[in-house]
């Protein structure tokens, strides 16, 4: 299959591959003109999809999130082997290589990076916990803890034309990852891709059946059948959004829904950043990048260019100069820098808009109408040269923060003081990203500051990270991607936030031995078991309240001393009694911390070469009573948490560090972290 | 003022007291009948209402955290005050003086408790830093970090009839706190304790200009003035809540819409809580609690009562014993257990849901026709007596899912094994909360991790917690408090989760001197200074980025051999060669980690009596590379970050503490606390 070869494009529900009915809508080559392929989904029951898909969230629910993260990983290896189709199909939605790559490879590594992500940040359960255990009463009996289960429905995700790779995988890396199986509907004018892409990821037999479905076509009735345990997100256009969100069966079942929409997304040049300095230079090249990447077909490109006024004049020059090098064309043509719009509607859409615009802005520099190419068909092809608006009064303008040309225009307009940009920011009414160009960190600071409420992202680019910045226009797995208001008012990735999206959240209370056999750690209160040294036992026989109280130990004004003079920590609170006393926290002279914890671990291990490997942290270490020479200590260990790694001998063991003095008084509470072997002797 | 003067409520907009242009509706005392009130709203400008408070925001954004929570806990006190009068008045809504506790102490608890949090969770700034440090370059040039800032718009709360003081102050603390100016939209039938409340706010004197408002009556046009950096907020019925949900101005701008609506919450009597046990002695009581307690009008409350079958004789006897003890009558009188309910309209409401019900289920205690009264009028008041209903065949019934009676009315259903139990529960689509009583942990773990994809809330109650269980119908600050489906999709309070609720989170790219301007924290590569040790510096001189570089110090095998001894802790890694080579980690003997952390202090303390006056803890610990004997170490200590406290003379100072070895490698990386004076010598 090419891009030369149209074929009618099938959905993916109920575990086949399935044609609609009807003979289906042809799908043009955005820069020749000819058929691709053809869509429809007529006649497909989308209830029995989706209740196919919450059938098998039973299988990805008994996956644990490391074994759900290695399936991630598989994946994207999978569809990297086919890395050449994708790209070569790519062409034919308008894409250059260059274009293509932040939808192919850019989309491989979203799986790779949340791969790593469930690995590292996840534990290898299937229930998240979240957060501290909450005591609710003094003497311990009663709890809570807030843990997050998989929703038991599935997530619809309706994607927009412009990353029909991306798009897809950035919504499905998290679904999967939490445990929600996914139905995938790709907007039409690129769904091949999409397509292409799902067929490569169910012939390689990696996710368990069901878990991925694909419409390609209308959805239909589909979202008749959703329940409150579903998700909808939608990327596109905000109209099309808001009809979606006011689905009566959205409404009646509380339906999560999630928006993502185009914004107008603003680049602020400080008022320090003058022509000539690295920094404008920067910012000359963002817009030029962010108006002809993806032909500016970007929900996150910029769409709002704000200057000194003084600076103006020299930043449409340098733009003009910037994008003149800018050849549009066939995108897989050599001397193409700019491909083509998705569709000739899309041009057309766009050229309304740019007329729309010039309500409050007039054109500095290119012409919708005129088009010039250095390959392939002006009139055949979606071909459009970018567009830069200037509007000389931007608070009294409307449309410029209003209308979005979704194609490579932006308008430059002039602010008087900071103050001012910011305010013209939030005349976006809310926006997915921002950027602001500067070297001074008070201007970074105040334009954040007073951004921010309005936006998802904001890049700050300067001299020092020229080289490293991912860029105005990027979202990042790690990062969140949503914005406020106008922007659709929903989040996407933010690393683990992410894959929350597609879990609930419950608050759990009760007794501690009710609360630990719900979240597989060990609370204070908990039954404990103390039959052998728990640094004697390998993963196979270690338990979570496995614990061991040691001797005691008393801590001599010759210890703090020796100590003192050992490490070289002459700290007054632990040499001079007189200092110590004036000290408001102490009555005088007190033990150091860290010869606490040395005496805790003299107190608590065992010597002999065993199944603990390495103790490679401590995390939450409170001093929580002053240790005076004479008081005697005793440590209460207990194995609080197990992680073994999926792919290795051993795993992350959290033991409960309780340090105790002669009066039952807690003077130290920390976790300390160790790797033990799976197997010992092994 | 008292529940005998009727007079017309006003409204708190624009500074003002105001009232409406029209007489206003009646509101009648739910126990006698009499006029309390007359509401109305009619002819206030809600366009001008919200204005007005979205520039009152600048005032409580320019307060920090702590200034915020101090003001909360001000606002606390200041209400304590007025206990008396709210109690007095509260009778009037058909509350006994244990529902009025539940209410007005309950409100009251829930701001201490922001307070609380706000001091202790949050830090003493205005823009909230989440999360880690997120690198996106190898070099350090570029990262992101997540910030949250108050949202520039107002909160709109419109509130349940039910509690009319907590259902205010629950959702007032957090946006408070996060400074976002409130408006208050109560129910009409309870609003004259709203009022008062309100009235005792405003005259405190403690709240910023417009920080508070109050709509006595219909919000009118108000939603059509929404924008997308406010937030609405519904607690109520449903049906109520779908028709705000798409408000065409709340779609078209994207307003947050937090939705919390009565549920069709169950209780399961576990399999192991046979007739006899502690835990169905405790399931009894709290059935009976929740169905009286307010009368039953609890979002929280138990509707759906699940018991093994063999024990549904037993739970429908044991209740109708406890549920004759409740005595109904005028709220306000010794012999009353349980009051009114709101209204005679709610009454005629709950006895219309009760024939829907009649359709799955029987009537097997009560009469809901016939009102036996302790003291008032049963046909003046809106009195009515608990009933329990009996469903034989609940998976295949329909209404006892579905439909639900605000008042004293619960069904009990059977069920065959645990696994029904848990999907009957399914069957309420969503529910706020949910409890298990039982005693046997694998019950526990199976019943939470089946439900929670379903509920908000889920209580575990057994002989343990008996005593000191919230129970299961209350709501707690520090916990989420909503549900998905049914229950409205929301999410309430769950400790600084709420304040987030009303923030924007943006995701900030940058270089380190600029994302450290930004997040008024240190960060790796921004700016540092090291002209004296930074331990000579009080608050009053310390900065962040202030920086002390260490002399260096071998580690000999003789230190750490000197070190085992002293502390005893002899571990194999460290004392037997062979065995630590053996281990997957070291190629030989290593240094203890405490070692390393203790002669770091011992690198970077400056000894002499000065401004630091503690190390309270230490966060973050990460021994990332193996010290072996013979290496030489050296520390980096830079000023993170400083959180002056409001009401002491110091505050926290957290040091970056980075060691490295004679390689230049990072062999421990970790966070340590301080306590630093404000001001030295003082």
């Amino acid at each position: 299959m090419n891009a030369q070869t149209p074929y009618k494009l099938k959905s993916y529900i109920c575990g086949e591959w399935k044609a609609g009915t009807r003979d289906g809508v042809e799908l043009l080559d955005a820069g020749t003109g000819a058929v691709v392929a053809t869509i429809d989904a007529s006649g497909l029951d989308m209830g029995e999809a989706l209740d196919f898909g919450r059938r098998s969230g039973s299988a990805l629910r008994a996956m644990t999130f490391h074994e759900r993260a290695e399936m991630l990983k598989a994946l994207a290896k999978a569809l990297n082997e086919h890395k050449a189709e994708f790209h070569a199909l790519s062409l034919a939605t308008g894409a250059t290589p260059r274009d293509g790559m932040v939808d192919i490879e850019g989309g491989l590594a979203t799986l790779f990076s949340y791969s790593g992500m469930g690995r590292r940040e996840l534990p290898n359960t299937r229930t998240l916990v979240e957060g501290d255990l909450l005591p609710l009463s003094k003497d311990g009996s009663f709890s809570a803890q807030h843990i997050l289960t998989p929703l038991q429905g599935v997530a619809v995700h309706i994607n927009a034309f412009n990353f029909p790779c991306w798009g897809m995988l950035e919504k499905l890396a998290p679904t999967l990852l939490a445990g929600v199986p996914a139905v995938i509907k790709p907007a039409s004018q690129t769904a091949y891709l999409t397509e292409l892409m799902v067929r490569r990821m169910i012939d390689s037999g990696i996710l368990p059946d069901g878990a991925l479905q694909l419409i390609s076509g209308s959805v239909g009735d589909l979202l008749d059948h959703v329940t409150g345990q579903d998700v909808v997100t939608f990327t596109g256009s905000a109209n099309t959004g808001r009809m979606l969100r006011v689905h009566p069966r959205i409404i009646a079942e509380s339906t999560r829904f999630t928006m993502e929409a185009d914004s107008l997304n603003a680049s602020v040049l400080g008022p320090d950043a003058v022509a000539g300095t690295p920094e404008f230079d920067l910012f000359i090249k963002e817009i030029a990048r962010e108006m002809t990447v993806k032909a500016g077909q970007k929900c996150t490109a910029i769409r709002r260019v704000m200057a000194p006024r003084a600076q103006v004049q020299s930043v449409i020059e340098a733009l003009g100069a910037q994008l003149a090098k800018m050849g549009v064309g066939l995108p897989g043509d050599e001397g193409t820098r700019m491909g083509a719009l998705a569709s000739l509607a899309q041009r057309t859409e766009v050229r309304d808009r740019i007329r729309d615009l010039s309500v409050d802005a007039e054109i500095a520099i290119g012409d919708p109408d005129a088009v010039t190419v250095v390959s392939g068909d002006p009139d055949a092809g979606a071909f459009l040269n970018p567009v830069v608006m200037y509007c000389d009064n931007p608070s009294a303008a409307k449309a410029v923060h209003d209308v979005e040309a979704f194609g490579p225009v932006s308008t430059v307009m002039p602010y008087d003081d900071l103050d001012e940009a910011v305010a013209l920011t939030h005349r976006g009414k809310g926006s997915l990203t921002a950027s602001v160009f500067t070297n001074d960190p008070a201007v970074a600071e105040a334009a954040v500051i007073g951004m921010a409420p309005y936006h998802g992202r904001i890049l700050l680019g300067n001299r020092v990270s020229a080289k490293t910045s991912t860029g105005h226009g990027a979202p990042l797995p790690n990062l969140v991607h949503g914005g406020p208001g106008r922007a659709g008012g929903g989040e996407e990735m933010g690393g683990v936030r992410g894959v929350k999206h597609f879990m609930q959240r419950t608050a759990v209370q009760g007794a501690p031995a009710m609360l630990s056999a719900v979240t597989g750690r060990w609370i204070d209160g908990a039954p404990t078991r103390d039959d052998t040294h728990p640094f004697r036992k390998s993963l196979a026989d270690l338990r979570i309240g496995d614990q061991l109280v040691t001797e005691k130990r008393q801590i001599t004004l010759a210890d703090v001393e020796h100590f003192a003079d050992f490490t070289g920590d002459t700290f007054y609170a632990h040499m001079n009694e007189e200092a110590a006393k004036a000290n408001p926290f102490f009555d005088g002279r007190v033990a150091h911390g860290y010869l606490i914890v040395s005496f805790a671990a003299g107190l608590f291990v065992q010597p002999d070469p065993g199944p603990v490997l390495a103790n490679y942290g401590v995390d939450n270490l409170r001093f929580l009573t002053p240790v005076y020479p004479g008081d005697t200590l005793g440590v209460r260990l207990t194995c609080k948490e197990i992680n073994p790694r999926t792919n290795a001998d051993h795993g992350e063991v959290r033991w409960d560090c309780q340090v105790t003095n002669q009066a039952g008084e807690v003077v130290a509470q920390y976790d300390v972290l160790t790797m033990v072997a799976k197997i010992w002797p092994d």
